[in-house]
């Protein structure tokens, strides 16, 4: 069987990466258990009842479309790591140890890929992750493939995408937007403090990170039967950010949770501010029952698309 | 910085495979622990002490390098994942979860993928190994690159490269050499049930798994002060094949590993024959002192060359 299909029906790029994910679910079947022990969420979690659960993420960076020449390699090797701990993060986990598989070129720069590693060795070290281990493979064609494995554990509940109800609250920490014009998404720091300190309260229900712009996955919060109602005004842009690109740029890796309608949230938020004074977090809407009818201003995340892999192909 | 270098000299095939991973490790520096606590033997090991020991391995396969039309999808997806396996199997651990990156050219065909991750779940479920989770994205070029990362724990004893000493046997499971042209690269069964028993006797010192071919791997299982007295007589090799290709073709999935001088041979290897009748066992020669004289008809291992990643790049 051919790799490459002639006609652009048969194509991956028809099924987008949201159809292609689905595929992917179908034809593992019974090999992939439901989220959050497979595929579906922000980690898969695994590990025998009555043990301390693990975590396990992968993420690649591939040149041409995660990162090209304006990157510098060090930030390039720093981004990968920390994509993967935003992942550990998004489910109140701590990072335990990674591997480094590398597809390559052989007319890459040395130089360039020892920028890569001393990247990702200074984030291992400001982390206490270490890379304990990888694999490098010939790809010809001038590309370059860098996937990170990163293993984790969650030192009390695992705190899932799943879980909102009709009336909860809608936070979000940081800034949003603009993300590839200023830098954001390899400058960030992963909020791994931020999610475990969120994972011990119990009023928080649900949570992820913002990798693809809010608009794209908001949805994956929700729960049958409710929907996000979310206030244009309070959407916290990054300087300059339109709301089109607050709700659509990507790369946020910002924390996006749900608080219980029944929590207080004053106290709550009063604690966020003594715990980390220089992170903002912001309430920027509720779930509500699908039922309800839209306020005024609300924004329909269905209006704005976030990324999508192989949308351009 | 550019990806891409000029001249010969700053490139990464000016390295060759061995020369890049010493090089990986000096710029990760102390990100990275000792061997097997990082890179260096089949798997990383971690894992707080008192704890089950865990075991962390990754393997590509690249079409074009690893895989191409020759191999059905299906058995490109299988190979993946019994490549983990055999190095889960070479720690005599047993495997835990996995996880499975791709970046694909966006004109991919579907049905290729389908059957890719049909054989990933058919070695998934007859290893009763989890496929968690995963990533897909975009690689242009009409390339792919399938990254599986696999977790695995050592119910007892982890059983790494190092600690054979002059005396101890060298012995082999199964047949090496011409494993492209038989097929045996995508039909191998990995070694677990082996592995975990190997682990589970005190005379085997050490072991791994036959990747890039005996010749170029033996080095890894010897200690400082020793080197492998291998008999060309004695090597198991697949019908037709020569002694380089026994030695050089690589991709055997068997396991090498070292049993004890003091050990009962006799013993060992008629246990081994009532555990696994149908698996060839084959005591292939012994480590020495290196300061001892060579066998008339003694292999040098240098003489022979494995697969090397960049080589002819």
């Amino acid at each position: 069987m051919r790799l490459l299909a002639k006609s652009s029906r048969d194509r991956v790029s028809s099924l987008g990466e949201t159809g292609l994910i689905a595929a992917i679910r179908r034809w593992l079947g019974g090999a992939s258990p439901a989220p959050p022990f497979g595929i579906g969420d922000d980690c898969a979690v695994f590990g025998a009842s009555g043990r301390r659960r693990q975590l396990l993420t992968v993420d690649p960076v591939v040149y041409g479309v995660h990162i090209d020449d304006r990157v510098s390699p060090r930030e390039a090797g720093s981004k990968l790591l920390k994509r993967n701990l935003s992942d550990v993060a998004a489910m109140g986990g701590r990072p335990r140890a990674a591997v480094v598989a590398l597809a390559l070129d052989g007319r890459v720069a040395v130089d360039w890929i020892g920028e890569f590693y001393r990247g990702i060795a200074r984030e291992s070290r400001r982390h206490a992750v270490p890379i304990v281990g990888g694999d490098i493979a010939t790809l010809p064609g001038g590309a370059l493939v860098a996937t990170l494995t990163l293993v984790g554990e969650a030192p009390g509940r695992v705190l899932t995408r799943k879980g909102s109800r009709a009336g909860d609250g809608i936070y979000v920490t940081g800034l949003l937007g603009r993300s590839l014009q200023t830098g954001h998404h390899h400058r960030f720091q992963p909020r791994l403090a931020q999610g475990q300190w969120l994972a011990r309260r119990s009023a928080v229900r649900a949570m992820m990170d913002l990798s693809d712009g809010l608009a794209k996955d908001i949805g994956a919060l929700a729960s049958p039967g409710i929907r996000p109602c979310l206030s244009p005004s309070l959407l916290p842009r990054r300087a300059g950010a339109t709301l089109r690109e607050a709700l659509c740029d990507g790369e946020d890796y910002e924390l996006v949770f749900s608080l219980s309608a029944g929590a207080d949230a004053g106290a709550f938020e009063r604690n966020w501010r003594r715990a980390f004074p220089r992170i903002r977090l912001t309430r920027i809407g509720s779930f509500v029952a699908r039922g309800n009818p839209s306020a005024p201003d609300e924004i329909d995340p269905d209006q704005y698309l976030g990324y999508e892999h192989f949308k351009s192909t």
